[in-house]
């Protein structure tokens, strides 16, 4: 058994990984830290957990281990990113601060970066993306939920020459509350957030840097809450130069992720779920993806849709890591999702 | 006073209808009509009217009115249009049976159309568009929902010329539950449509045909079900051939809606309610549009939310008729929303 | 026209009355309050409000004014009732300082009382209960929400000797997360609240004096915190030491409340909303009540439904200072709800 | 491995056994049949289970199978039952029919029995409760959601002696809108069931019947839909002749529970889930009891929540089914619930 730790235990993402490895058949959980609950149980901050037999421990209480998750915020790993690296064997960051392939974009859309050095080991998290690069690799960066859903949803069209860098694409994006950690505020409060539709990033978000960084394409991004805990729901207005005929799309999106286990096409159909919805993928590890194909504006409308908890941070980070350390790739991920299910 | 009547009131508008009616200061409710539920009480539909004395009649036994009101669907309305007419000085329509200017129209978007004659006759509702000709006018078609929010948030970008017919428009709707009315389906059950961020007309949707009849312009349109009762939100993408500075867009929006009584002006400021949201106007028959300019993309993001229920249907019918009987434009419909307000 | 001001009009309750007195015939707004956001408009918190011309002030800014409407926290407005009272002919206080009526009780139930000469002039709020002594009082305390709930749902069965304080009587009520007002807190973030069923005062609830003492019954009392935003819904087991036949409880109820504006009567009945529930009430001032005969189990279950900042707090204070001051009972507050509402 | 079929998998429960069938180590799924649905695929109906290769069969294909799960509405499974033995060495049913011990019982509280010889053979589902008869057992009876929780929360209290056949019980139910099942209906629809706080069975509820056959209690039963999808919750007033102890409190649901896999003491504590509430248990198999003790009126108020579509029926089948065919008790069912998590 490989043994895991959680730096960042008691806040959303953390607790989606405790769940995470608790069930994994081939990682053993070591520790998890949380400043604000050392000593109380796991089970006392995540309710869904309250069968585990595990404390949290003060940050300066962690161990060696094997791999170690690390959830502290952006700005803060990379302050403690030497440290980690010198406890664990593989360290795979959530935060924000090495995703990014280079420092200057941290000078860009952050605040910059005080350990660059470690920029270029990093590899990004999604296997999707990324699969040949993080086989070995000891420093993996978790993707933006928002961008990952947004990657996964136009990878396909970049990948068969649908799109380039010189067509116009509009994405526009609704994310759910957990998306904001726990931490909450006033916004995030349940009188305030209840049946919202609120723009909140409307235009200069940091995960275009992400998506361009790793698609090669600059996009329009513009993001709202809306009434949901999980989900990143990503709809992708496409303008491609020339307009591929719907055999074509398929045959994209199938090319793309036919061997991928974690995606699913999803376009048409019957019944109620026709198209890519966070319903239909809520607390599992699936993406599904589709597209629409508008002859009369020119327009491709690609759909992506995620759990942002899992395959938006958690579930990817797991994956990667599963890739990382060449052990099977679907291993402890390859639940299914629910149905029915509300706003989870 | 001016007697009123609502041809199917038993359903979600024909409810609104009669709640403002009855609170309306210059009209008498006459009668109102519904197939299902004649000789029972309107509070026994509609639970917030308990305290209104008033039953449904069948619909043959619908008598002379100065204004009637109708709520029939799309295709049944059109079907009965002379028999309304004749018993009413005014006809105010919320089906989509005369809301474009021409028949082929609705060859192209609907199934045709059994009394072209009366077209020429019909006044579009939104008075933000059309209040000169709607003075007087006998036969209102109060606008889709969907298209109402998005002509409120782009038209005055048309109007200052900023935003041309040879522009790119991507317009992103989020809509609420009662949007699709009382009859309900699988995909309106709760646990369906829960949580929900579900794409239901990823293209060719009608509210496009009257977008374009009333703005003069092409958009691409895509629309998606979230979890809220009340409320459309649009959020437009629009692509200027020049950007205008940020005081040019100020200037757009105050010119076209400074004098309007019903069009708020959100754009950015503190707090929690920054930009346009439907929880803000939830319950009024107010709308607030707005508008953030991105420099990066070369894109003018328009907001624009109303309560589907109120300004996108019964709110925008009352106000049409106040104007076309000459009556004080905003009688019974001054009234604030609410706050806090969870899904409306 | 009688002037009012507000204390505390940033939170939701101060907000509330500001909608009530902004839209109310015969009060015209004075000042209102608030430490936190001074010199700012009220709409810029209040988003419902944004065409109300009215900056926020700091507290040491009050003027005189006719009637004084305060919403200070619990414990904080018996510090300054004296000011008050000198500031204002009339003073309606929100909180809890002046609800109950002896000193002892706030030393069982709360951290003991500041200013206890001023409770005997203090009148409960509720008019369906102390309508006479509100006529010209001058110290108005409004109710708790859960309280007011099940007063107005127990108290025909109390007025009828049905129900006495020998017999047995469980409340468990299910209440919005604006009961908790805008701080919000971990419990009330979006993601710990929504979809909800939390009890979180499972015994000795502070609205139990309030019962005990306005309706001479003790009770036990339970609240659950349940995903909707306004409401606060009561019911009550009650086993009586004879049952009585169902049309003596229709007697009942209708001889307490057939002459109450703001009582409506729903038990069985058709449709969808056969029994009192919030939804019907939503944003509006009105209360149902209703019950059901459980002759197997020797039981009468009625219950309450109101808008917990309306009818339970907001509508309720305004509707007393109606009384007070000798104005229409009903001014200001005789709008109907909503339907379809979500979580209003 | 055992096979297993479903019939009636195209509706919620039946998707449920789908979701729990498919992950479980010791069954393969044989067949699932749907008349609505023959031969389109389990994916087209449950989204999250798109990645399951299986198709709906019509009824008449039913083959021969080691255990049938059976999802047929009350009424209909009995008219089946000899059928269904026939086919299965195992059958659990879902449905009402085969639940309460007696005949009579179905006279009184349903329309009737028509197979009542085989009431005989039925076992009742829930292990907790019946595991020494479960052994062995060919006819299996899963509960009702509701009386699921109600028994779980009070059997400790029924087992130490402290609650008995004298004393009075008032169980007040919250559950989600998946009780409902998937036809939904005009209640169900989303404009109307979401923010509800809706009694819908204020007296005399079927699973009063269940509570009193396995508890041998005479309950108070009253039932609300509130705004959730999953989820039973039930607060069970009680009033014992003699008050107990805390500690004597807590050691009666130890002693009961002590040993079960699937059942949580919660009571008290610090953080946000300090009682039991469906949001803690929401996808998974547990069930979460507790208590509070209030001296005040002498009462015990103790807590459950399941999710009903979990431990309420299909979690519930397939642990009795585990334990009726020797496997590993918690097969296939000990995976943890979700935080954070919305309505889910």
């Amino acid at each position: 058994m490989t043994t895991a730790s959680v730096v960042g235990g008691s806040g959303f993402t953390g607790g989606e990984l405790l769940r995470l490895l608790a069930g994994h058949p081939e990682f053993e959980i070591s520790q998890t830290t949380s400043r604000e609950y050392a000593n109380k149980t796991v089970g006392s901050v995540h309710p869904n957990l309250r069968g585990l037999d595990l404390r949290f421990v003060a940050p300066d209480g962690l161990e060696p281990v094997d791999v170690l998750f690390v959830c502290t915020p952006h700005g803060v790993t990379m302050e403690h990113i030497g440290e980690y690296r010198d406890l664990a064997d593989t360290v795979v960051d959530l935060s924000a601060d090495f995703r990014l392939p280079e420092a200057e974009l941290y000078d860009t859309w952050y605040d910059g970066h005080v350990a660059p050095e470690h920029l270029a080991d990093a590899e990004y998290a999604l296997p999707e993306l990324n699969r040949e690069n993080l086989a070995g690799a000891d420093l993996i960066a978790s993707g933006g939920c928002n961008a990952t859903s947004t990657i996964l949803g136009l990878k396909p069209l970049v990948d068969a020459g649908i799109l380039t860098p010189d067509d116009q694409v509009v994405v526009d994006v609704k994310v759910g509350s957990s998306e904001g950690g726990a931490g909450g505020g006033a916004a995030s409060s349940h009188p305030e957030r209840s049946g919202v539709v609120r723009p909140y990033a409307p235009t200069s978000h940091r995960h275009e840097a992400e998506i361009e960084a790793y698609l090669g394409l600059q996009v329009s991004f513009t993001v709202h809450a809306v009434d949901m805990v999980r989900g990143s729901a990503a709809t992708c207005h496409v303008y491609p130069e020339e307009m591929p005929e719907t055999k074509d799309l398929w045959g994209a999106y199938r090319e793309t992720y036919d061997e991928e286990p974690f995606v699913r096409l999803v376009a048409g159909g019957s019944g109620v779920y026709r198209y890519p919805e966070p319903k239909a993928v809520a607390g599992s590890n699936y993406a599904e993806v589709g597209f629409e194909r508008d002859a009369r504006n020119d327009r491709i409308v690609a759909f992506s849709a995620i759990d942002n908890m899992m395959k938006g941070s958690a579930g990817q980070a797991v994956h990667a890591a599963n890739v990382a350390l060449g052990l099977t790739e679907t291993a402890g991920l390859d639940f299914s999702g629910l149905h029915p299910v509300g706003s989870p």
